[in-house]
């Protein structure tokens, strides 16, 4: 059984292209109850950008923080009933911002059509019906959410996504004009979220020639951004960027990820750490599966003097530690890519507490 | 202005994964008249691919040999008012075979809903109506076909491609293990295509960050496969020319082909001579343009012997080669690209006629 892939349908790549929107937009307006929802990263509000964007009279603009936790199943579902309520179906969903505002595009366009709580479809292929017509414009590159079939949630139960070909981008507008002013903390961790991407995909029984001529480039890039000559926040290397996470991601979906999202999926849903950050907590301790790649993430961050916390086990409870390991060792298909069929036979509850206590 | 550029609607990619047709179809032989028509290159016909095809009774399936000419509108609209008369409107058509087969696959699936001949369509955005479904299953790697936006049609006047969103495939399969009997000749041709495209894709005013990352890729796959350690016809190398076929293709619907498609394209109008093997002719010529891309393409050409032929011009008339001129001179966004939006004061007739006058 191979994977058949849904791509994004429409790619816009270039600086200044965030212009394009307006004229994209326009065609669509007619459809359903012929507004558009815009849900904008908080960091934007009254900054240039705002005003850039093509809002008419009748749409409607949410912004929104993302920096006190992940997108979870309650805000998109809260955010869906509300704009029901005010003005009915909308034409499309725009999201303007980084991988957790990609996240509720994404999710929050599923959502206006498949009725019930966004928990009741948290896995593969749950959705019932399309959704409605979203456009994505990320704000800061590395997560690949742009370019993912997935949108993933956290729940009163589990951290997972929405995945299906529905999930995926109607339409992208790639302007790396726009992450210019990302703060180096997260442009690094960000950067991060693709690098390890592609170290995880590359390491693991799915990876083939598709996504490891992706994952191939995408490292080139990575090092070109983050240890070349040139190295830093350039507009040449946010150009690079871009196009590294949008081919980290494709590299990704048609492989898989491995141990570090296990453990960094257990951070987040047990600690609420944000998932680029988790997983550069989780990565620096994975040389056991990864010695290459943790070496060189190690040098990239310490390039850029960006320092993560060590020791942070210590003032974690065994009970913290027992349900990330919880978490961690249910996500079944990454273990199996990253360490085989077998992979009961070498990973256990245990052994995943371990790589938490490391951290 | 930037590009807005339309991807494959779905991709499956590996060994084996022809067999995933009869499942992808089923889902959609309900539409229109139930029935789906099949183009095939002749050369399968007979060979064990022909049983796994996973044809019904209803279904139509054409043979067809493309060696004697490329795709030309009239053949398009032949078939199209064949299937018409005799079933109606299909499902979808399934393409299998080279680049010929691919675009035959595309421009025949826009002309089943769009009225009159496939000649009033040669151009950007000219189709009133999107096709009906299309599934291409590239069977040499290469052209790109199997990605791009355009399905290049010879016609009385012009060869030009039906160029539109609609024209790209809704679903590729790419399993190299269909490229494996590909004779040697037309695995370089095929190839270097590839190489060209990445090539003219770096060289040029419209080349970027996106087209740019796509084409090193590319190149460097290209490098491997027919200059590398394990140069030559092998799985892997299958794998990955398929993988760079897609990526050559992409890099240049984000960017333009230049001065050798022009030539190019005059040789195959004219003389009908097959676009890949008219890529190689031109292209050995124009060191002028691609000093690198040349030698490197000539190394190529030399490790796997295959040898172009040289002093084809002297038995070319000098209306055959006006003719040729002015086919290519009158492809304006290639010379834009490769020369700059100055081209006319640095590009005349009379510089084209001397390049042909090189072969």
């Amino acid at each position: 059984m191979h994977k058949n892939f849904k791509n994004i349908d429409k790619v816009v790549f270039g600086r200044g292209s965030f212009s394009e929107m307006e004229n994209i937009l326009a065609e669509k307006r007619n459809e359903n109850n012929r507004f558009f929802l815009f849900v904008v990263d908080n960091y934007f509000k009254g900054k240039d950008l705002e005003k850039r964007i093509p809002v008419k009279p009748e749409d409607i603009v949410r912004f929104i923080d993302v920096d006190p936790h992940e997108p979870t199943t309650e805000q998109i579902d809260n955010l869906r009933d509300e704009v029901l309520a005010a003005k009915g179906l909308p034409a499309g969903v725009v999201g303007i911002g980084g991988g957790s505002i990609m996240d509720i595009a994404k999710a929050v366009s599923l959502m206006f059509t498949n009725e019930g709580s966004s928990t009741l479809y948290q896995g593969l292929n749950l959705l019932k019906k399309p959704g409605i017509y979203h456009l994505g414009v990320p704000t800061i590159s590395g997560t690949g959410a742009e370019v993912s079939m997935t949108a993933v949630l956290t729940g009163p139960v589990k951290k997972l996504g929405l995945k299906c070909d529905w999930t995926v981008f109607n339409q992208v507008i790639l302007d790396s004009e726009l992450t210019a002013s990302v703060p180096v903390d997260k442009w690094l961790y960000a950067g991060m979220d693709t690098y390890i991407h592609c170290i995880e995909s590359e390491n693991g029984i799915l990876n083939n020639a598709y996504s490891h001529a992706y994952a191939e480039q995408a490292l080139k890039l990575c090092r070109e951004i983050y240890l070349g000559e040139h190295a830093g926040q350039t507009p040449d290397n946010d150009d690079k960027l871009m196009v590294a996470s949008m081919m980290g991601g494709l590299s990704l979906t048609y492989s898989e990820v491995g141990v570090c999202h296990a453990l960094s999926y257990g951070l987040s849903k047990i600690l609420g750490d944000k998932h680029c950050y988790a997983n550069c907590l989780a990565f620096q301790h994975l040389e056991d599966y990864y010695e290459e790649g943790v070496k060189e993430l190690k040098k990239m961050l310490a390039t850029h003097k960006v320092q993560l916390p060590q020791g942070l086990a210590k003032n974690w409870t065994d009970e913290q530690i027992a349900a990330m390991a919880e978490v961690a060792y249910n996500l079944p298909h990454m273990w199996n890519h990253a360490i085989g069929t077998d992979w009961k036979e070498k990973v256990s509850v245990d052994t995943i507490k371990e790589l938490y206590k490391r951290m």
